[in-house]
């Protein structure tokens, strides 16, 4: 890795890491003549440390197959997103991604303790150890969501946590979204945090159950929570009740429960598959990703259904509820001219949402090509050239994967103006 | 602050950031001739959103303070140092510090959501936001933990916890450390994460008997463990049977509990105030931080012991033991020519020794001006040009904290030539 990197530097070729190619953002796509670094030759399990809770993979090794591994001895490994049969960690790392757990147990940056990376100008680089904190800056943490431009993981190092004695599921049914989203913030006022808590609406929830056929899903419900409560048997037990307790009060038609393994993940296909099944609704969709404080849950619903009518594109709506963390999927024909431009207008208004509820552009599948222009929305000039000059640092001949993250006139026009002649000062200064 | 800052840069005179001055490891002292600039002026609680369990603080607010002001609504502040009632937010955010509760629930850098801060040049900056996960790279994480030399911060968003419902303490008395340290690592395999799990050894234990007399500490002991367990009351009920059972096991000779809240603040109070008591052990004592893997315990001990033997200074042993943070209080009078030499020396072999094993030259104190040499055991040349590349971004005069963290040439001999030499080719570039 290092030895190829070295050869871009020589010759001042712009290269990109990629993983499995998964990414929602864009991220791994060359947006001028590159070196396409795929690491899918680098799938090896490098230790297994059980008794210190850590493992040390290669970037290409696929998620699943890191609580595979240690399945057998009661670990896992927190981070899930849907993708995990197929994304990579090395790609994980660079979205910093997130998943169903997540709310509970944190995403990948409270996963990885140390990283071995290839730089921009092809030096090893070991970040982090291999206890959880480490003197310095923190680069371990930088490097973690920089998506592919602060250079190439080639080792990670995770934390692995021993499973729950016992886990249940339950599924409640709501004919409104705003008492699904009441039912939320109660849930955590309570004091419970779920090992996942998440959201479908009644368009997303007909199109699993055309797809997958789970037969468990309410096709008339408008709203559904999958709620996911791990712990001790005993606490299980207690916290199932008060969470069933909370979904009546707040007006749930049913609640449905599952212990066994094989009910639960009939529980959870259904939201597992909901990006795909979208595919299944309409020729095309596109998916956002962005993130509001939980307590404006039903304000945001009520001003995205507002938006798809005004654009006169139907939204799907499936989301990491506990974290506030909004995954609409706008349902729309590409072959339609201008229909893409018009979606992609859509998906900026819902973003531009967000930020001004206290939310984020990105809950985790990064900026990437995709919404680089919205960051001056979140960030100012001075907090970009601050992230730019980091950037720098790391890649001082903008040679690893370029164009991503920050705002280039080319694309974003006036908005990115002020970063963009910071970012070249820079360059000329290194 | 910024004005302050700005006039520094206008003069090339450094400055250094100083909350309540408990710093262990040098961070807010002087190196050269420098403007202090002390935040204890800044001390107002700046928002509270319970809804969104965040609050917002200026950076001389007290750490217990912030708990204080949320829990009569039944939320707390996890990050807990020992220095709780007198260190400043700004302070814990500077050395990302941790405290007994840090176990489960995460140091600093774990609870931050956003920084203001004035960066060294006088800039006003924002970093992360109110929500827990930001796009871009992860400034927040960065700043926390750099020790002042990244620029001050000047508002905090922190995110508070709701409290358990129900605590207990447990205090196991062992006549071996070995029997200690196999039950620490025990409990953790068996899946049980303690609130907090702290040892101590009989030097600690009559030291604090003698000066605070919590009549529980058993003199005799070799080795006590305080076990905080926290959750639901049945969860805590089940939890504390079993790490009764393990510590009986491991041949406790008893095991004490404590619920009701002064019962258990009393069994917490000698290790609380185990420094202070140091300091009636003998005329000057040195407190050490290092962390090692938790399976290293037993070894690391007996080893600390042979170098106290050998260096001819008794060391009290006190530590986060779930964490593997270990702090040795080295025993002497600094009043006999040459001591405190020795004690450094002493302080270093074990420091050494926690690296050999592959921990870590700081767990919580930082590294300031006391530990920079070390810096090499640790990293490679290339990991700390990386680390003084990112400094150079946020601080290019270099006036922000000088002399901290990085090894120099003048103070460390040549260990530091090769990183110091790259610092100095980045003050030029910039
Ligand atoms: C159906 C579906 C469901 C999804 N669900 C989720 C979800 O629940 N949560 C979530 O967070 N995401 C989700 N995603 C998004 C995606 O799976 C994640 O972002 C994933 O981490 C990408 O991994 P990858 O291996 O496919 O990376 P790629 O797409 O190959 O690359 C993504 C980025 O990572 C960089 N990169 C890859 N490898 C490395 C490396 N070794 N070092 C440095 N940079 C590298 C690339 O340059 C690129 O910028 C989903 C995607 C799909 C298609
Ligand atoms: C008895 C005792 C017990 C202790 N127990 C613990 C413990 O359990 N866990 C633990 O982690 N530590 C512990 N400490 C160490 C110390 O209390 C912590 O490091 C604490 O966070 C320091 O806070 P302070 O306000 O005193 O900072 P100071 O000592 O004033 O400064 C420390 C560093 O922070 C920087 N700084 C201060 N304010 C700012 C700001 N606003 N912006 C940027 N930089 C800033 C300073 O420049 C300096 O480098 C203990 C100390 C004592 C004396």
């Amino acid at each position: 890795m290092a030895a190829v990197v070295k050869i871009c530097n020589q010759y001042s070729v712009p290269f990109i890491a990629r993983g499995s190619g998964t990414g929602l953002s864009g991220g791994a796509l060359p947006s001028e003549d590159s070196v396409l670094i795929v690491t899918s030759l680098m799938r090896q399990i490098l230790s297994v440390d059980l008794d210190n809770q850590r493992i040390i993979v290669q970037p290409g090794v696929i998620n699943s197959w890191v609580t595979q591994t240690v399945s057998g001895a009661g670990f896992y490994y927190a981070p899930d997103p849907s993708s995990q049969i197929i994304c990579s960690i090395g790609g994980n790392v660079a979205e910093n991604s997130g998943g169903v757990h997540c709310l509970k147990y944190g995403v990948t940056t409270n996963h990885v303790l140390g990283l071995k990376i290839v730089t921009p100008e092809g030096e090893i680089v070991d970040l982090g150890g291999q206890i959880p904190e480490s003197p310095g800056y923190d680069l371990t943490g930088i490097f973690v969501g920089s998506e592919g431009t602060l250079g190439i993981a080639t080792e990670i190092t995770l934390r692995i946590l021993k499973s729950a004695e016992s886990i249940c599921v339950l599924l409640a049914d709501f004919t409104s979204v705003e008492a699904a989203g009441a039912t939320v913030s109660d849930i955590i006022s309570a004091g419970i945090i779920p090992g996942g808590m998440e959201m479908m609406d009644n368009v997303s929830i007909n199109a699993v159950e055309d797809v997958v056929a789970t037969n468990c899903y309410p096709r008339d419900a408008t709203a559904i929570l999958l709620v996911e409560i791990d712990g001790l048997e005993v606490e299980v037990a207690v916290n199932k009740q008060r969470v069933i307790d909370i979904c009546k009060q707040n007006g749930a038609r049913s609640v449905t429960s599952a212990s066994d393994p094989e009910m639960r993940l009939k529980l959870w296909k259904g939201r597992k598959a909901a990006f795909a099944a979208a595919g299944h609704l309409s020729p095309d969709y596109y998916v956002q990703d962005g993130v509001i404080p939980r307590t404006q849950l039903p304000y945001v619903l009520q001003e995205i259904e507002v938006l798809s009518q005004k654009f006169g594109y139907p939204i799907a709506n499936v989301f990491h509820a506990g974290d506030g963390n909004l995954h609409p999927l706008i349902l729309f024909d590409n072959a339609i001219p201008g229909a893409l431009e018009k979606v992609e207008e859509l998906g900026g208004e819902i973003l531009k949402l967000c930020v001004r509820v206290g939310g984020s552009i990105s809950g985790e599948h990064g900026i990437g090509a995709d919404k680089k222009c919205y960051m001056p929305d979140m960030f100012s000039d001075a907090d970009l050239e601050t992230m730019q000059w980091v950037r720098q640092v790391f890649n001082p001949q903008g040679l690893a994967n370029p164009g991503k993250i920050f705002p280039t006139p080319r694309t974003c026009g006036e908005a990115a103006n002020v970063a963009n002649h910071k970012q070249l000062e820079g360059v000329e200064r290194f």
